[in-house]
C-alpha cells in the first residue's frame, strides 16, 4: 500500500451513526460531545499475530471481528454503553493480502453494526514482521453507576452469563482440525466462540441498570482467574460451586481434568461473571429471565483474602491455575 | 515477565491528577466524568521497533517520550487539552530488558508529568518480533471550537509555530553517528527533536481561544506534506515561501536540496502549521509575542485544487514529494 490516504478512507465508515461525533476519520484527532450525565468508559487490546491469533485458526474477518469484541467486552464489564472504537495497526510488508487486510476491517465493521458503534479514528503503519492490532473503544455509562472488580462482600452470590470453556475448546479443535474443523456442525459454536466472541454487552447494562452493588468482570483469561482478581480486589475468598456450572453436553466425555481446563481456566469465553448480594440476586434473576437473557448462579463469596475454591461433592480444592495467559 | 499484574502496578501512577478520573488502571475499562461544556478529542498511534525507532538511534526512555508526544501533538494539532492516556505494548520475548521496559514508560510518565496527563489504562502483551508501542490520548476543547484542515480559504496566512527540519537533521546525523552523536553538544537540539519532540500543546491551546477560523496540522510527515493536507481537505492551494521560512543557521552549509528534504520533506518535527486570514493573522501574531511564543509567517493560500507550491526568487514550483512516510 503506498497510498496510506486511499487505504484508510476505503475502510473508514461512509458516515456516522451517532450525531455526537464532530470530527472522525481524517483529522489529527476525533472529536466527539459526550452525553451530559454520563461518564465515560475506555479500553484498549492488543492482539498479536502469531500470540492471540494464527491465520491457521481465525480467518482475517474473524480477526477483526475479535479485536473489537474483546474490547466492547471490557465494556460490558463496567456495565457501559459502547459508542466509539479507533483502530491501529501494524500491517506486516509480508504475508497478508490487501483483501485480507480489508477482511479484517469487515470483520469490526460487522460486530460494530451490532452494537452501534462509530470507528472515528485510527493508525496505521507498517512492520517487518506479525500483524498486530489494537482497537480502543470509548463508551458511556450513568453516572455514579460502577461495577467494579473490588465490590465483592461476604455472603454474596457468585453468577455467570453463560457456559465457560467454549472457546478454549474451541481452540483445542481449531489446533488440532485446523480451519476444517467447520466442517463439523456440532463444533460451530465452539469455534464461533473462539473466532468471533458476543461480547455481552446486553448482560453488562442490564446489570448496570439494576442499580444494586455489583462485581463485575469478563471472562478473558479464565473463569478462575477472573473469579481471583474479584477475590484480590475486593479482599474476600470466592467459592465455584462445580454441580452448578453450566457445562456443556458435548465436554462431558472427557475426563474430570480435561473439563477444568476449559471450563475454569479456558480463556477468552467473554462471558460475564460477577456477585450480588442473595436478595439483589432474587430480582436480578428475575430480570434476566424477564429479558430472556441467561444468568446462572455458580456460587458464593466468604470472609477471607484474594482466594478462590472449587467445591465439590463438598469438598473446597484451592484453585491452583491462575487462568490463561497470554503474556 | 511472569506476573502482569505486579507489572502493570509497577509502571502505574501512584495517583492520579485528575480528579474527574474515577476508575483508573486496574479494572476491565477506565471510567472517568468528561468536563460541562467541553467535547472530547481522541487520537491514537502506533510506534513499530525497526519502522519508527531503533536502540541505535532513540535510548529506551525517549522511546516511551515520544510514543506519548506524538499522540499529544495530534491533540495540540486541534487546540486541545490533554487529559488522559492508555499505553498497549507488544513486548518482546527476547532482546528487551525489564529495565529498558521500565525506562519506556519512565519517558511517558516524564511528558505525562509536564502536561498534566494520567495514565488511566493500558495492555501489555507478548511478541515474538519487534516491539510496539500504541498511546491513546483522550483530552477535550470547549464545545465548538475546531481547528480543521479543511477550514483553510483562499486569501488566507500560512504559519508554522517554528523551524521544521530539525528532526530530520537529528535523524540523520544518529543514523551516521549513532547515540554518540550527543557528544557534539551543537547537535543537542536536534537529536532532541527526534528523540524527544515537544509537542506544541501551548501554541495549540492559544490558537484554539483566538476563537477565528483556522486551519491546523500538526507537522508529522513534513511541512509540504502537510500543507497539502490542508490545501487538499480545503480545496486550496498553499504557497510556501523559502525566504519566509525559519531554516537553522547550521543546515546553511549543505546544498539547497539537501535544505529541502529536512525543511520541506522531513518528518516528526510536530510544529503546528496552519492558515488565517490575513487580519486574524495581525491579532494572533500579538498574542503570540505576548505570550513570548513564536510564530512565523511563511506562506499564502491562493484559489486551487489541492496543491503545494515553494516559491523561491519569485518562481513557483510545485512540490513534487509528498514528505515522509513510514507506510
Amino acid at each position: 500500500m503506498n497510498n496510506e490516504f486511499e487505504w484508510i478512507k476505503s475502510v473508514s465508515q461512509p458516515s456516522y451513526r451517532h450525531s455526537s461525533v464532530k470530527v472522525g476519520v481524517g483529522d489529527d484527532a476525533a472529536i466527539y460531545e459526550p452525553q451530559k450525565g454520563y461518564e465515560q468508559v475506555v479500553t484498549v487490546d492488543t492482539m498479536v499475530e502469531g500470540v492471540h491469533f494464527k491465520k491457521e485458526t481465525v480467518p482475517a474477518k474473524a480477526t477483526g471481528y475479535k479485536a473489537l469484541a474483546v474490547n466492547l467486552s471490557d465494556i460490558a464489564a463496567m456495565g457501559g454503553r459502547p459508542l466509539y472504537y479507533l483502530v491501529s495497526i501494524a500491517v506486516p510488508k509480508r504475508g497478508w493480502t490487501q483483501e485480507e487486510l480489508r477482511e479484517i476491517y469487515e470483520g469490526m465493521h460487522e460486530l460494530s453494526e451490532k452494537w452501534h458503534v462509530d470507528l472515528i479514528g485510527g493508525d496505521t503503519v507498517s512492520t517487518d514482521d506479525a500483524l498486530v492490532i489494537t482497537v480502543t473503544v470509548i463508551g458511556e455509562i450513568k453516572s455514579g453507576r460502577r461495577l467494579l472488580r473490588s465490590n465483592a462482600k461476604a455472603g454474596d452470590v457468585l453468577f455467570i452469563t453463560g457456559a465457560a470453556g467454549s472457546s478454549a475448546y474451541g481452540l483445542e479443535k481449531l489446533l488440532e482440525q485446523g480451519l476444517k474443523a467447520a466442517d463439523d456442525p456440532s463444533l460451530k459454536p465452539f469455534l464461533k466462540a473462539h473466532q468471533e466472541p458476543e461480547p455481552q454487552l446486553q448482560a453488562g447494562m442490564l446489570l448496570a441498570e439494576a442499580g444494586c452493588r455489583l462485581s463485575l468482570n469478563d471472562v478473558s483469561d479464565g473463569l478462575a482467574h477472573e473469579a481471583k482478581e474479584i477475590a484480590e480486589a475486593s479482599g474476600i475468598d470466592v467459592i465455584i460451586d462445580w454441580n452448578r456450572l453450566p457445562i456443556h453436553e458435548s465436554f462431558k466425555e472427557y475426563s474430570l481434568e480435561k473439563q477444568e481446563s476449559w471450563v475454569l481456566y479456558g480463556g477468552e469465553d467473554f462471558q460475564l461473571t460477577g456477585t450480588v448480594s442473595p436478595e439483589d440476586w432474587e430480582s436480578l434473576s428475575r430480570l434476566f429471565s424477564s429479558k430472556g437473557l441467561p444468568l446462572f448462579r455458580i456460587g458464593s463469596v466468604e470472609p477471607g483474602s484474594g482466594k478462590v475454591y472449587i467445591e465439590r461433592e463438598g469438598k473446597k480444592i484451592l484453585a491452583d491455575k491462575q487462568g490463561y495467559h497470554h503474556f
